[in-house]
């Protein structure tokens, strides 16, 4: 059963979105991914976002750029957690921040970095790990192996210097 | 009949749209005037736009200020020509502006100026004048008159110096 | 008969401004196009736009970038409604964006998103469609395929996921 | 037992951080609510949050302004999901909104608009809701007497026209 | 004879412009100032800048704001230099700055910031310096006076101390 | 001895550069302050900067806003660390702060938050604390008291509620 | 005789500058350039200064970029007019414009747009017009030719249509 | 013994922090230099930071990018002067420079420009020479190097003229 249902208002943000996907894939989490334009559309977000509260999706990520409404139309549909992804476009992706995270009160989106897939992925999990100790299990893991990660470059960096450390790891 | 519709998320925008139902009035232009949030009530947005569409109207004006996905919203369920004002916000209407303006390619939303709900007005007659006769006449008149006013505040400092003028007119 | 004139501040604008013509031919409306700078060729201005009224187009497009003044001195010469695409510049745009859409109460412009000269295209043809059946059917049609389009990309990608769909059709 | 802590960075930010406090109160959500400075009391940060999670806190809601590090410096320290809010500050917020979006890949902050503290808590009910059916009741009922309060003020207004309507309701 | 002409988009620029008359009186520059809006009276433009020219100013100051047109389209009209200033609006004054700063190759305007119509009229006495010696000489005496009195500021606050010098000056 | 010396570019700065002068009184660190103009009196700068250096001064902490230069002037005079506190002005202090901390390689300039004059103190403080064992226990007793201020608040908060709180601390 | 002096912080502002040397040799008008950094060089800068004043240089054209103070820096030191030419930097020269443009009252900066050191030297030619008859005359000539070209280039796009335009202009 | 520590969020910000090292080598400074992320390794930021201090670093550079709170954690950890080095990101590195410079009261960061490592360095070196004669000496070297460098361009400039000295130095 998908426990994330993954939007996007076209497939130009698929190279940005394809993210989310692969790391609930890493983190063992399963989600559809669909394609629908809040001005395209609006039908087909509206079918959409029912299909996915009948699949008994919990977390939803919406991903759009510009005037990027997606997301908060998502949020008006669902009381589902609505995680948005701001696309870099024309002005930076500026745009699309303030098209995302700046919703009337009622209804929020819970709001990323611009262009962070991943992160709108990690948010998911979170939220998800409330309710599923595999998924909260799943993010220990994950956090610790980033940890170690960091630790070992930081340590690689004292013991090469920044010479050698650029040419090995930075080429 | 209802040639112009207007509508807005919030009767907090009321105080700015108000503009343009009364610059409608003075060039004789019927309307009818609603709120419908695109967040709160997609559904009511969705009926408000059948009843515009019903009632004949020709163009629509939509304000909305912070994450301002109304106008963007109505005009993916109609194709009559929709004119967006931003309303003043939290970041001075920046959001506003660009949440209304980037619109993605298809759907287009006229933008005017941040709080501008007359201009929204006036561009409105505009677009009618291309079909009825007595709105461009009224139009001519308008801009007619505004030119007059300019000159004669223009003809009046040059003969009175800033001071008396300001004394005079700007207290 | 020309429905629609279209007007650059530069040979340089012609790259964005060339999709606006596209557009029109594909919805079957006649335009006329040419180059005169607001700055360059004040008087040339006057002369093109007293040309498109006695062509008897009705909408204008204007595109310009950087202190874009073309769309308001435009709008100051004509009571037909013009539209005005922000050129991307120096600043990403965002100069060419307000000096476009923040034009004082009485002469508005109706402002697209940066770059989107089709979008401009498209709401010459929503005004249009206010007065000629068969552009509103055109752009009827028009609405369709776009979101048959997005419809069967949508099911596209919900059927052969994101790595299939990407090596297929994003490369 | 408390379901959400809420913590600010300091006292100032708690007119804007008591709406989520209030909002939670109406949708009967059990909360705690402190005070800790990610900068000038960087160990009560981590002595609050592993009380929140001693205390079975299931979501966070972090506020801060200027630098705004708190949300991002509560979420290191967790893996429970942490809702960042913006307090306007001298660059009206931007800088707020910046610091806590824009998160780097491995830590998110659901991030809400700036000032706005009752869609945090909104959004944490959401969270909650996809865990307490009482809590997703609670939602559902206040999401429909939003819409009914929008559907009563549209309908009022298209009754009393715009100038009886602001005398009674704007004044 | 008038060697500056002053010249504003509105009325309600005056209270700043009076400033940069102010400045010219105190540097004994005679000047003539009017009201001509781009937009809105384009032909009173025109015909303001011939009679510029034809009573021989040298140098023009043009104040606007938002989409701040009237100093790119002055300089359109003419070779004298044109020194613009931009009004604060909406934004800030940023729309307003880019309106007039960012103008294209060609056609300059000499950009000062924003509000500060004194420093227009300095500029313009500085342009007028460099054939008139007894502007100069104004000039000269201006920047001297400026000189002393930052100085004796400087020397109270070194022997006042900050406490009894805002209680004397600042209140 | 003066250990610190603070300019500005104007009086009008005094109100927010004090804060500085009070929170090095709080930590017994002797000062001198004075007012000198890089754009009206580059003179006195560079005089001013002679006689810091003469009377032993080994932090400069220079404030001012707009196009705020003196920062950089004085950094362009010396080899004492400089410290710069861009003042809030027509932009919000975004055209102070990028005059300021936009430094070109090769002469820094420390910059603070805009109008954070006491920030300034206190880098300063930390600069000379490298150096005095006595600055250094007050820097760290500062620390201490901020850090018992913010826990006893949020204490207090956790006691009384933010109702009471706000009622008795806040009004 | 020069009567243009041209100065830029750092010979990487040359790419741009050489645009304004190019433009005055076209319009026959004798200019010295060098190379004085505010910072890294503030004695050179006043040396340069002097020696153009004995040159009997009447314009200075000041460029730079990042926190760019050397047309303030500039102005401070002569009464001659400066025109200041912001270079593209890290903000896309918006940091370079806003040190440019936002000088305090007392000593302005001509300010033209970003990189545009093509209209400082129009702006300078037409300031040296106001007592130059023959700077006048070949003004009055490059307006003309300027004109001519965005006329032809008018023509030629209503004769051959975009397409053909396209293909043998912009490629 | 290190006197300069320098940490960073990511190897991702190296290339740029590899400059401060190199010009901390230049003038004859002892660093060391680490990754510790302030959010995926918060302890390990403490551990640095205590080694730091076991080591008798005097001065800490810090840089990050994005939601860049390195630099204020490190300041929130130590009472030793922090430089913090915005890195470049997704918004031209303006969220970096909000997140670091605009600390709040009691914690400050001393921010120099986006990407400029080398002032990070430069700006230490200064601190330290409050304290150590050897590197003031290093400095006044560096500057009068710096100082004879763009004196060596400028003259070579005005010898060559713009064409010779781009075609030679700047290819």
């Amino acid at each position: 059963m998908a426990k994330v249902g993954i939007i996007m208002g076209s497939d130009s943000d698929l190279p940005i979105l394809k993210d989310a996907a692969k790391t609930l894939e890493e983190l063992g989490i399963d989600y559809i991914m669909t394609i629908a334009s809040a001005h395209r559309t609006p039908e087909r977000v509206v079918k959409c976002i029912k299909e996915f509260e009948e699949k008994e999706v919990e977390v939803i990520i919406a991903g759009a750029g510009g005037a990027a409404h997606l997301p908060g139309v998502v949020a008006s549909l669902t009381i589902l957690p609505v995680i948005g992804v701001p696309i870099k476009s024309t002005l930076q992706g500026l745009d699309s921040l303030l098209s995302i995270v700046q919703m009337p009160s009622g209804i929020p989106v819970a709001t990323v970095a611009i262009n962070n897939a991943k992160n709108a992925a990690l948010l998911a999990a979170e939220i998800l790990g409330i309710k599923y100790d595999d998924v909260r299990e799943k993010l220990i893991e994950y956090r610790k192996k980033m940890k170690e990660s960091v630790e070992k470059k930081g340590e690689l960096l004292e013991k090469l210097g920044y010479e050698e450390y650029l040419e090995k790891y930075k080429k």
